[in-house]
């Protein structure tokens, strides 16, 4: 048994209405390691939303008062904070200048998944893309058209957790396979049964991926063989099934 | 750029008293992947608690009137509830049937890590090892004696996460890598300044052990292969850099 994970190196910048799948496909096969039959092909939100154009300068950002007056307590960008409220539907905790909110999609992280950090000069923020799911399934698909096989597609973003210092990588989107692996009503080999083990595959593949794709070495894509999973792309499915209800949840 | 999970598959059970460093080197080496310099080698918690004799008859286990008032209110065994409770200094959560507890460690996780699956018969719970980080030096400077060069161990356990479904690994001890690592003073390629980008290195590596040593696999050991860290051995150092402490955190 054995997985690897294939970092595709010499990708170009991705731009505004840059082709995912196309550049993914041909820099994987240029890169000596072509996409096969089963691979998941991780991508980072960052390109996505670049490709997206869900881009924001800062400048075309006016804040509220609100936004104003903690900016100024903390030392934080208003127009940034302005943004990160934008881009939420709760706030989860707003304390000691940090701000851990609940996006439109569902997902708590830190400031709305917005991100400054390696977007043209520092003055234009990255977003989260407006349904990550779908985006997945556009890459997935258009990947598959021209490998003419099945893959998977995750879409990666890095988040902090309560509890725990550092950051990971999770998925905000998936295709083609089941971001949920069950073990409800497996047996373990003494007979003994499981009685809820579900495993979060999906967000085990982003975290490994972020093995090899660092922030620095501009690896915006991540090949994942060998992996088994369920290719669930019919059940619709998605990276929101990770996202667990608020009704389940003890800690909104 | 590259990383290859290799389970060592064919270990035999492992019970109180066994080696595990001999166990897995050699296991390693009959496998067909023999334990090569800067590998990581992570194991479960699960054998670690079984070799270090960490298992409780809930037979021996008598509950408090406190634990038989929850255990009965949410149909759960008494003895396991005390279990729980007495491997924890604080509960986080205690709400809807579920325990969330911080362990003597200072982890937060449901049920005080206590496990009852797999292991002998379901009346004996296994739970958390003693000092995991020293639970990792040892194997390591066991398997480092064997093989005679550096490798680093991580001990992975399977937790939940607030907001999200699913269950992935965890890294709860390490050795012979700085569980974290930093990019607060690096730049980007365009020269924007990173402000505080930490990854939780032994968590993506102990997340990434989670595709291949799925539980009904009884693969107990994976080999990590490629990933570039700091051996951070001499600085002490372990998976309790992981931990938050409790005035950094917003969520206990």
């Amino acid at each position: 048994m054995n997985v690897s994970l294939m970092a595709i190196e010499g990708l170009p910048e991705f731009g505004p209405g840059a082709d995912i799948a196309a550049l993914v496909t041909e820099g994987a096969t240029r890169a000596g390691v072509p996409i096969q039959r089963g691979d998941i092909v991780v991508v980072t939100q960052k390109i996505v939303s670049k490709v997206e154009g869900q881009l924001v300068r800062l400048a075309d950002v006016a804040p509220s008062p609100f936004s104003t007056a903690w900016g100024a307590a903390h030392h934080c960008d208003p127009r940034l904070i302005e943004l990160v409220l934008r881009e939420s539907r709760r706030i989860v905790r707003m304390d000691r200048g940090l701000l851990i909110t609940e996006t439109h999609h569902g997902l708590v992280c830190a400031n709305s998944g917005v991100d400054v950090s390696n977007v043209e000069g520092g003055e234009v923020a990255a977003i989260l893309p407006k349904d990550p799911d779908a985006s997945a399934r556009r890459i997935r698909d258009a990947i598959v058209a021209r490998v003419g096989h099945d893959v998977a597609v995750v879409i990666s973003d890095t988040f902090g957790r309560p509890w725990r210092e550092g950051l990971v990588n999770v998925a905000i989107g998936a295709a083609g396979l089941a971001p949920l692996q069950s073990y409800v009503d497996a047996r373990d080999p003494r007979g003994f049964a499981l009685k809820s083990t579900v495993q979060a595959l999906a967000d085990e593949v982003a975290a490994a991926s972020g093995l090899i794709a660092r922030k620095l070495n501009r690896v915006p894509a991540v090949i994942v063989r060998g992996v088994s999973y369920d290719s669930a792309n019919k059940a619709g499915g998605g990276a929101k099934d990770l996202i667990r209800p608020p009704e389940r949840d003890l800690f909104r």
